[in-house]
C-alpha cells in the first residue's frame, strides 16, 4: 500500500503499529522482571488464575457467546464456531492446564556443566527464558490459556495474537491472567493480548526484533507461511506432517496391524496421522489384504503403487493409483498411500524423499535395521514399532507443548518448556585475564 | 535488476544459479552419507585433510601468490592482503587445527535420557548433523580449512563462499579437502567451494531451504546484515560485540584493574573486548584514577560521564564527554567509554539497555551480587571475576569455534560441534498404538 494513496489507512495503520509498538516496550521491561521471577511465585500466579477461570466462568460464557454471535451471523461454519466455543469441558480443561504446568519442574535458572578449564577459569550454562514470545493463533480460545501458562512457567513475557472471531473471549481470558499475574506480586505486562482485531497488527508484531525474540505461529498452513515470509524475527513453525509406517521384512504382522491402523485411523486431522504405508515387498502379500479389510471397516481409502494394487487386486480390491502427488500429500482424512519397496534403502529413501521430516516409525524384529531406520531417516521423531500418533510433548513426557516444530534450528519436535528458554554461558573466574 | 532491461546479464544469473543449485543437490546427497559417517572415517578425512596441506603446501602458495598479486593489482590495502596471505604459520595452524578437530569427541548419534513413558513408549533424544551448512565468509583463506573441518566432524555436508580475493587460494584448498574426503571413503561434495566470484552465487546460496539447512556468516557487519536481509534459510549470526565490565561497591581493586586491562587491551579488535567499564559510585574515586593511568599506558582514549570526568579531572586527566552514541559504540579499537553508577540496577540496566547482548563481567566479592548479576544481566556470556575477553569457543573448552552467535535460538555464545547438530526423538516400542 502506498501511503500517499490512502492517507486516512496509512493513518489507522500507523495508530495500529504505535499501539503494538508499545505492547512490545512493556512486554520487554516484564520480561527483565519474569527472568529472574522465583518458581514459587510463578506458580502461585499459575493457580490464582486457574482459580480466576473458575471464578469467573459466568463472565467467560457470556464473552464467548458474544463471539459466536458474531461468528454466526458473519457465517463462519460448523467447524469453526465448534473450535469458537469455550464449552464447560474447555474450561475444566484450562484450569487442569495450568495446574499441570504449576506442576512441571521450573527450567529456569539451572546451570549444568560447570567445569575447570586450563586457563583457570570454570565455565558452564544457566538456562534462561527467550524473553519475549509473540504467539499467533486462530480462533481457538483455550491457545490464549495454554500459551500464557507455558511462557509464564518458562520466565518468558507473551504477546498473544488471536483469531478476531475470539476477540472477546480472548480479551476476558487476558483480564483473568493479568489479575492472577498481579495476585501473585509478577509484572501484568508479561501477558498481553493484541486489543485489536486489525490485521495490521499482525504485521507490525512480525516486524519488532528489538521486542519480540520469537515468533510461534499456531495454526493452518496459511498462517504459517504468511507468519514464516513477513516475519524479521525467528520463528518457530510447525509445518506439514508426511508420516509414514514402514513394515519391514520379517515384521511381526500383529504388531506391524495394530500400529498402521492406529496411525492412520485415531484421529485423522492431526500432524502426527500416517499418511503413507510402505511394505517390504517379503511381507506386501500377506499384510496389504489383512491391512485394506482393517482399514476397510474405518473406511479409509486407499491408494497403491502397482505392486500394492496388483496384490490387492487378487483378494478382489481395486484400489486407486497413487502418483507422484500422493507420495507427498497431507490427506488429514480417511485416505492412505501404499507403496512395496524392495528393501530398507528404498524405505529410508522414499521418506527422507518425499516426506516433511515429521514423523516416521518402522516395525521390525530387527536389530540391525531397526538401528538403520533411526539413524537414516532425517526425521523429528523416529520410532520403533510404534504409532506415529504417538508424537505429542504429553507423550513424550514434556508436560505439555506448545507445538511441534519442522525446523531443525534450536527445537525439534514437540516443543514443551525446554523449547521456550535457551542457554547463556556462566563463567566463573578469581581475577583470571587472558594470555 | 529487470531481467527485461539486461538479457545478458539475466542469462549469465540464471547460469550461475543453476550451477548453485547443482552444488546444493550434490550437498544434500552427500549429507545423507555424512550422517551415517563412522567417526573413524570422518577422523580419517581429517587427517587425510592435514596431510594433504603438508605434502600440497608449494602448491598452495603457488595459488596464495596469484590470489595476492591479482589482490595488490586490485589495490587492496595492506589490511586485506594481510588477512588473505597464507603464511607458514597460517599453514601449520591449519595442519593442527584439522587433527585437533579429528582429536575432539564425535556428537553425532549419541542418545540420551532414553525413559519410559505411562503409555509404555520410551522416549529420548539422539543428536543428529543439521544437514547441509552454507559458509559465507571474506577473505581469509583459512576459514576454508576450520569451517570445513567442523561441518565434517559434525557429520554435515557444506557448501563454502569465500571471499572473490580468495578463490585460487580456496580452490586449492577445496582440492586437498575432496581428496582427504574420498581417501577415507566419504564423498567429495561433503564439502564444495562455490567456483565462481559472480555475486549471484550468494544470493543464489540463500535462497535454496530445499538444499540448504543453515547459513553461517563469517565476516564484517556488512556481510552479516546482507546474508541476515536476504536469507530464506535460518542463520546462526554473529553480530555486535559490545561488552561491559562493572566493578561493584567493595570489588577487590587489583582483580578489577588486571580484568579491565586485559578486557581493553589483550585486543582491540575482538567482538569480547570491552567498550564500556561501569564502576560502582562507592569505587570510583580510588579506582577510576589507576585505571586511568593503566590505560594511558596503552594509549587508550577515554570517554566518560559527568562523575567520571569530573573524578578524573581532580587528578589531572581531561577526558572527553561520553554521549549516548558511546554506550552503543563498538569502537574495535583503543577508546573506552566509562559511567559511574549508583548501584548494581543501574548497572544491569545499561548492560541491558545499551549493550549487545554479547559477554558481560562483574568484578566483585559479593555473593548475592555476583548471582544477582549472572541471572538479570541477558548476555550470551555472564562472567564474575574475569576477562571478557575469555569468551571463545576454545577458552570454553568447545575444541574449535564456527563463531559466536548473538542470536537466542539455537545456539547462543561459541558454536563448536553442537551447535552444528540437533536433536531428534527417539521412541521405541513393542507395537504400541495410542489409546
Amino acid at each position: 500500500m502506498n501511503a500517499a494513496v490512502n492517507p486516512t489507512e496509512s493513518a489507522a495503520t500507523s495508530g495500529v503499529v504505535a499501539q503494538v509498538e508499545a505492547l512490545g516496550r512493556a512486554a520487554r521491561a516484564a520480561s527483565r522482571r519474569m527472568a529472574e521471577a522465583e518458581p514459587g511465585a510463578k506458580n502461585a500466579a499459575l493457580h490464582a488464575i486457574a482459580e480466576g477461570i473458575a471464578a469467573r466462568r459466568a463472565e467467560l460464557n457470556e464473552a464467548n457467546s458474544r463471539d459466536l454471535e458474531a461468528g454466526r451471523e458473519r457465517g463462519l461454519d460448523a467447524a469453526m464456531l465448534d473450535r469458537l466455543a469455550l464449552t464447560d469441558a474447555r474450561i475444566d480443561t484450562m484450569i487442569e492446564g495450568c495446574r499441570q504446568v504449576a506442576g512441571l519442574p521450573d527450567p529456569v535458572g539451572t546451570i549444568s556443566d560447570m567445569a575447570y578449564q586450563p586457563s583457570g577459569i570454570q565455565v558452564g550454562q544457566m538456562r534462561v527464558p527467550l524473553g519475549v514470545i509473540g504467539i499467533i493463533y486462530e480462533s481457538r480460545p483455550n491457545v490464549t490459556i495454554d500459551a500464557a501458562a507455558l511462557c509464564l512457567k518458562s520466565g518468558n513475557a507473551a504477546i498473544l495474537r488471536g483469531g478476531s472471531e475470539s476477540l472477546h473471549s480472548n480479551q476476558a481470558l487476558a483480564a483473568i491472567i493479568q489479575a492472577g499475574l498481579e495476585q501473585a506480586g509478577l509484572p501484568r505486562e508479561a501477558v498481553q493480548v493484541v486489543p485489536t482485531t486489525d490485521r495490521a497488527a499482525v504485521g507490525a508484531l512480525l516486524r519488532m526484533p528489538q521486542y519480540v525474540d520469537v515468533i510461534v505461529p499456531r495454526g493452518g498452513k496459511g498462517l504459517i507461511e504468511r507468519v514464516s515470509n513477513e516475519s524479521q524475527i525467528p520463528v518457530i513453525k510447525h509445518l506439514d506432517g508426511v508420516c509414514h509406517v514402514y513394515v519391514d521384512g520379517g515384521a511381526d504382522a500383529d504388531k506391524a496391524l495394530a500400529v498402521a491402523v492406529n496411525a492412520k485411523t485415531q484421529r485423522y486431522g492431526t500432524c502426527n496421522t500416517m499418511e503413507t504405508l510402505l511394505v517390504h515387498a517379503d511381507q506386501a502379500e500377506a499384510f496389504l489384504p489383512r491391512l485394506a479389510a482393517a482399514l476397510g471397516e474405518h473406511q479409509v481409502s486407499l491408494r497403491g503403487c502397482a505392486r500394492t494394487r496388483a496384490i490387492l487386486a487378487e483378494s478382489g480390491a481395486d484400489i486407486a493409483e497413487a502418483t507422484e502427488d500422493d507420495w507427498v500429500a497431507e490427506y488429514l482424512g480417511p485416505i492412505l498411500a501404499i507403496r512395496v519397496v524392495d528393501d530398507l534403502d528404498m524405505a529410508i529413501d522414499h521418506i527422507n524423499t518425499y516426506g516433511s521430516h515429521h514423523t516416521d516409525s518402522i516395525v521390525t524384529e530387527d536389530y540391525t535395521r531397526a538401528r538403520r531406520f533411526l539413524r537414516a531417516v532425517d526425521s523429528s521423531s523416529v520410532m520403533v514399532n510404534a504409532s506415529t500418533r504417538f508424537a505429542d510433548g504429553f507423550e513424550y513426557g514434556l508436560g505439555a507443548e506448545i507445538g511441534i516444530s519442522t525446523d531443525k534450528l534450536h527445537a525439534r519436535g514437540p516443543v514443551g518448556l525446554h523449547g521456550l528458554t535457551t542457554l547463556k554461558y556462566v563463567v566463573f573466574g578469581d581475577g583470571h585475564v587472558r594470555g
